[in-house]
């Protein structure tokens, strides 16, 4: 999962969002939108829509029933579960273009099959491969000491003897701007700030920029290292890794992320050397070794398989996860139970009368972590004239949840089909929330093709204490949450597929910097 | 801390223990016992003692109403967890012979001397210089996966290329030694069993027999290494390291610990493996790699203090903790806390009215984790007349507690002061324990020298989840705990430095396994 929050976005990155797409579709909406208000009134003259505000989209009784179905298979599933713990035991750790990469393309193919999805197929997509080596941070005055740490994804490397320089601590980018010209020059930058823990994932957007940009605004200033204290609520002494956003203009500087624990040492010893300090006037020095390297681009694949529809077969109700994870864990929070929630959410969506009507497909993306290669890929490889065929889309990234509010970004009469939905769930401790939802970062390039989303948010509070780290594996699951995830996302994607259309399409969302790795190697995106 | 459960001991250990102890102070012991009798009664004339029950040794109402000033000044103080904060600052690890350690013991001497103590001093210990190096484990089929790992203490390394078999699965020793001959010839013994949650830590005990003796009993079976299940409480995907016992008749094969989550995911690799699974008949192969190695011995130092005392200042009460930490953590909960606990309860024991009669003396033994050489060697440079000037020592070596339960092991008519100190300190929820304590590997030597030893035992509920991982750092600390742990230890010393004496030597324990590496290369010991 990475952050959708604001940042600066290079023009370099905006010149290559795909505007076809939004052309296109703009044009599409309007037609579709007339359409729409006349799937609503069946029984009305075959006349000129009159410009008035459009009645509502509702779900029909059997539906409603069917939706019912749903949560309940949901509620009583252990697919999910069965699905992480296969997917832990028989491939683990899933990073771009690594072996255990190509291994989850092959369970999942299998796995799709197994479960009786049709047209299970790969989709290719070119990754980047980077090596992440070693990493080590050592404290050599005024009192020596090693820290946990890790490279940042994409960090480059540093000579074999390190880097060895007194350190600057700051708590965020801004207080780095403020400090006066020359003041970073051959020095390492220590951003100390801390994550703070939230419901909805917000204190990770906002911790997240130093690690993101820190390094490239560093090096402009003239820095030659930068370490951060880990982006994550964990006070475990392990490093929370993830990937920095290099400038193409500045100079690109190694990054690395030392634990929690370690940051407050740090940030003690750094006190010590303050003018009441038993270390004071001295500075704080360390080295910096990093073997981290590119290696060139490498195959992996989107894995996609479909739940045929009845009646309106030919539109597609898309259910997204991630496939990759980052390489320190087993990938089972971020986003094996994406994975699992997808396909058994599906699978209860499936299992209830009347049959969904659209087609339920789940798509699991490949290298969301280290550049969103697949979510860039999907739109492209489909074609204009598929994802035109898309009538919503869902995201689930962010673990095991519970879901605990119910989202959307749908075309307005759609609301009242969510708020039936929430009324739905709500037994489950699912809130209502709003119609201005971002859905998740792979759903990026469908939102900016006017597609509609549906966003059954999971619950963040305790997901940035494994996030990016060793520890996410299979014992930091909650069954629980995983079936009532599983419940909420069956509930929500069975409405999506029974719902009356055609679904509109909404106003492009304004390109972000979600741009590729592949086709700018500036990072341009949080992650 | 080590554990204290039986273990098998060779006949070479055994051989070496310092019998000139037992002997010298089995005879001071029927000595002092007649003294003390009369101390009891000083009102008795001065003739023959007849041989009856002893009468009770109590402390006086003065002395009791210092001991409640104790209790209040530890409970107040914040000293302790300032000095555990400073040594995480300022030190960090502190494992035999390295940086650390020498860096450690010029931390204690400063600060015990900061702290006010007398004759503050170092006593020349030589310990053994292991380097852990790189310990890498990887499952190679059916599902290759790469695992968390620590090289076990002591252990030997593999070739460079690792060493490459099919790994058998086993819950423990007795398990190992009930498998068919012939069957361990070559492969990789998986220690699997977990440890158990206690509060008084003898799940550690009944665990760590796989760590500490597997790999010896394994290889003379025929493996050709060792993995074991972490031995731990802790669910984060970090490896549990401690010392390795080889025994000096058997092969020595390389033996690492992997985390408990990477167990899991082997465990259930396992499982495939088996008639009904996907990997039906497959052996699990893995590849082990260790760098691990043993440099030649260097000097490390035990740190004494005292705090004199008044009456009695030719007697001691003697608090103990060890210096020295693994490697891998900050040591804090193993055991910078007993550090602290130890300087700030004498502390708060000197600074009540009356002033203690006995000097307080605090020990801050030396290699602790890996060998016991601190422990050893006090006793020897101190010499046995010093020795028999010990009235009671106790040792604070399982975290920061708090403290649940107050036991001992002293002469029968000291069992009534013990049964007043936990009248003290009832009030701070500390059960009243027997009078069969152990006390602690440090003062195993002391022990066997017949010195009474009092115990108030630190709560190791959670101490598991901590002790010998990366995890072992100043946040794991609750400072309540360490208020509670300073206050019980505080009047415990106190009211040993103002009861009457002089205390009787007891019975000699009898030997257990506690030789340190110097003597041999057994590695004879659990810690």
């Amino acid at each position: 999962m990475r952050s959708h929050n604001s940042r600066s976005c290079g023009a370099l990155a905006a010149a290559v969002v795909p505007l076809a797409f939004a052309l296109t579709f703009a044009s599409l909406s309007a037609a579709v939108a007339a359409q729409s208000t006349r799937a609503q009134t069946p029984s009305a003259p075959d006349a000129e829509a009159i410009p008035a505000a459009p009645s509502p989209v509702l779900l029909s009784r059997e539906a409603l029933a069917g939706a019912i179905g749903v949560r309940e298979m949901g509620l009583r599933s252990e697919e999910a579960y069965q699905i992480l713990e296969e997917l832990t035991t028989e491939v683990g750790q899933r990073f771009a273009g690594t072996a255990g990469d190509r291994a989850g393309v092959a369970w999942a193919v299998k796995k799709m099959q197994a479960l009786g999805f049709s047209n299970v197929r790969t989709q290719e997509v070119i990754v980047p491969r980077w090596i992440r080596g070693e990493a080590s941070f050592e404290v050599l005055a005024p009192y020596p000491m090693n820290m946990v740490t890790l490279a940042l994804g994409g960090s480059i490397g540093t000579p074999d003897e390190g880097l060895e320089a007194p350190i600057v601590m700051v708590q965020d980018i801004a207080a780095l701007q403020a400090l006066p010209e020359g003041t970073l020059r051959g020095k390492i930058v220590f951003f100390n700030g801390r994550m703070e823990r939230t419901r909805d994932g917000s204190g990770y957007g906002k911790a997240v920029r130093s690690r993101s940009e820190g390094p490239s605004i560093a090096g402009s200033l003239g820095a030659i290292g930068v370490v951060i204290r880990s982006v994550g609520t964990s006070t475990n002494r392990i490093a929370h890794t993830g990937t920095l956003s290099y400038n193409v203009s500045a100079p690109r500087i190694p990054a690395v992320a030392i634990s929690n624990p370690d940051a407050d040492v740090l940030e003690r010893q750094v006190a010590q050397t303050r003018p009441n300090g038993k270390a004071a006037g001295q500075p704080v020095t360390v080295r910096l070794r990093v073997t981290s390297r590119d290696l060139p681009q490498v195959r992996s694949a989107n894995v996609i398989g479909d739940i045929p529809g009845t009646d309106l077969a030919n539109e597609i109700v898309l259910i997204g996860a991630h496939l990759d994870s980052w390489d320190v864990g087993h990938g089972v929070q971020d986003d094996g139970a994406g994975v699992a929630i997808a396909l058994a959410a599906v699978r209860a969506a499936a299992s209830v009368n009347p049959k969904p009507r659209r087609t339920l497909r789940v798509v699991l993306f490949a290298n969301e972590e280290f550049g969103l290669s697949g979510a860039g890929r999907y739109p492209i490889s489909e074609g204009d004239e598929a994802v035109a065929q898309h009538a919503f889309a869902m995201e689930a990234d962010l673990g095991d949840g519970p879901v605990w509010k119910l989202s959307a970004r749908v075309p307005e009469p759609y609301w009242a089909a969510i708020d039936q939905v929430h009324k739905v769930v709500k037994s489950l401790e699912v809130e209502l929330g709003d119609n201005t939802a971002a859905g998740g970062a792979d759903l990026g390039p469908l939102r900016r093709a006017g597609v509609p989303v549906i966003a059954p948010q999971l619950d963040a509070s305790t997901y940035f204490d494994i996030h990016h780290t060793v520890n996410d594996t299979l014992d930091q699951i909650d069954p629980a949450h995983l079936r009532q995830s599983t419940a909420v996302f069956g509930v929500a994607a069975y409405a999506a597929a029974m719902v009356d259309g055609p679904v509109p399409r909404l106003e492009g969302e304004r390109a972000r910097c979600a741009v590729s790795r592949l086709n700018n190697h500036s990072h341009n995106h949080s992650q």
